[in-house]
């Protein structure tokens, strides 16, 4: 009987990990690891932690999973509540089914699930048919510089090497096949400042955005197929910022775009068509570029996988570190508890059954039940 | 013969004042006044600086000019340069003709006349016609509730009494008659958070307002005429904000506007028809709003100003406290050294013949020259 993931989730989402301010929860990792998984060689690199089972097996799993969280919205607070939410009677009601607060879904239960299959390849290591890494990393919800993995890829490759990478980003305990790309840009609007009385002895940069911002906001985006799966993509603006001062006409103005686009093309190709509703803007500088990754539902492992535990499988919409693990080599999927349509919302959550389900089906893996 | 008005521009540009910060400039203007007019009456109240004759004429002159600066544009410092750029050749240059900088138009050419006139009401006291009140005052560039005519109107309404007020704005030496209102409000459009790969989930702030932005980009603004002067209107989206994070869909932008309008309607109207063009605002607040002045050309003290010195006549476009003294009753207009066009331009500049024409303009008509 694991311990309970919902509780374990909890106590996760109490500890607050921004971006960049991971390392109270990497202490709580490095802690729980030495005391409950001491068999493990855990490793820490900066606030990243990594634990690795040496039994000599044929081929090593590797799961990993962030430790920061976007922002709060309200949420900071873990809040257990029953399922009434979800359509049922008080008659109904079971406590404690699901886990409302910052992270809950993206991405503290699948943390919590690590920490526990962690555990138990510890406790049953006899038992274990594949070894087994788990990599808890710091800053995957900000630009590509700070993340985690990307450092240790770069110089301690041999910590994150495996036969296959299952990434625990809330997928609803389905398959999440690839992952879309995703591009950042700042378009700058340029323009001559006036007195806002006399507009017509200047040119008003947050006016020349219009146009731009219009085409965006009227995008219809597209979904393409690959491997006979359905990418559906998007292109949002998630910043705009210009002015001077209440009485004059703003020379500049900033627009940051992000573009979510299917594994069907690069991101040479999606920054074109990113450009080409850019109407007016001065400059159009990357932020951050994260290639796509193919499904690679033909790999053997990726398919025992899936095949072993019947999974349904679905495309990922959002970029996520399976692109990474792709990208050197390693078949990698997105598999872990938590709706991902509601990641990064306020009402955010994660429930009991589906931390379990994912627990079970990786610890089947691996052989410890 | 008046001191180098020009010169006096200059050290006025080079002592910092922007809107709140305008200590060090109060304190050159009060030891400039109690050194050479200490014969004024001269009264600090914060950082706002008032001198007045009182010779117990019948009818008393204010003359008011603002202390501070919008923000610099790389022109902070004065430089002094021949008029070569007015299309004369080398030749025809005559050093020290043009002094550009911060405030160089708006207002510190205005400051130099009016030390000036003050010094020489002083000297020339058994000249004067009428009593002469000097307002320098703070904070005129940003909020209302900073001006530091609105506080001495509030807390000393006697020491701006006055039977006209000239403002020395930035005119070009012509009179500009009544003003134009200003309405300032602040847009707020509500959305919904998601992640960017799911735009779907939630509902974007920024491109909500992108109707509103492109209604106020293609607004052609009319042309009014009052009194026989035609007055120009504008409207300008002078601030943008909005954006959480890269991968996340904003939830809230926030846009301000600027109005101006002709002294034909009241800011009731004019908030009507702003409100008219913001599609899609979840709440439309008013940050400022100032109301228009009449040009009130047929006040007799305003006739003789302009008859006597036979000048030219034109609309003000921009808002000025002219609009503050004719609440308060007081006939006002604009006459001041400097192009109002070039006002909050990083060349803002003027020339030594229009402060020396403002200057002999105001001096005949309190009867020192």
């Amino acid at each position: 009987m694991p311990p309970d993931l919902l509780a374990l989730t909890a106590d996760l989402i109490a500890i607050p990990s921004l971006s960049l301010k991971e390392t109270a929860i990497a202490d709580f990792v490095e802690a729980r690891l030495a005391e409950r998984a001491p068999s493990l060689d855990c490793i820490r690199v900066g606030d990243n932690v990594i634990a690795r089972t040496n039994s000599g097996h044929e081929r090593r799993l590797l799961v990993g999973g962030h430790l920061d969280t976007v922002p709060a919205d309200q949420n900071e607070n873990p809040r257990i509540e029953g399922d009434s939410l979800f359509g049922l009677g008080a008659a109904d009601m079971i406590e404690g089914d699901s886990l409302f607060g910052l992270g809950a879904a993206d991405m503290k239960g699948g943390l919590a699930v690590m920490l526990t299959l962690a555990e138990a390849a510890h406790a049953l290591s006899a038992r274990l048919r594949l070894d087994l890494t788990v990599v808890f990393y710091v800053a995957e919800e900000i630009t590509e510089e700070h993340n985690g993995l990307r450092v240790l890829f770069a110089e301690h490759p041999n910590l994150v090497s495996a036969d296959l990478a299952i990434l625990m980003e809330p997928t609803g305990a389905w398959v999440e096949a690839g992952c879309q790309g995703s591009l950042t840009v700042e378009a700058t609007f340029t323009g001559v400042r006036a007195h806002s009385a006399r507009p017509w002895m200047g040119d008003n940069a947050i006016h020349s955005a219009s146009k731009a911002l219009a085409n965006i906001a009227a995008h219809n985006s597209d979904s393409v197929i690959v491997d006979g799966l359905e990418y559906r993509e998007s292109i949002q603006v998630v910043h705009f910022e210009g002015g001077v001062a209440n009485n004059v006409v703003p020379d500049s103005a900033r627009m940051r775009i992000n573009r979510r686009f299917a594994p069907a093309y690069d991101t040479e190709t999606a920054l074109a068509q990113v450009s080409a509703l850019l109407e007016g803007a001065t400059s159009v500088v990357v932020i951050n570029e994260s290639p796509a990754a193919p499904p690679n539902l033909m790999n053997p492992l990726i398919a025992e996988f899936i095949g072993t535990n019947d999974l349904a499988v679905r495309p990922k919409l959002g970029w996520t570190d399976v692109a990474r693990f792709t990208s050197h080599g390693i078949p990698a999927l997105n598999f872990g508890p938590g709706n991902p349509e509601i990641a990064h919302t306020r009402g955010e959550f994660v429930e009991r059954v589906e931390l379990d389900a994912c627990y079970a089906v990786l610890a089947r893996f691996i052989g410890v039940i």
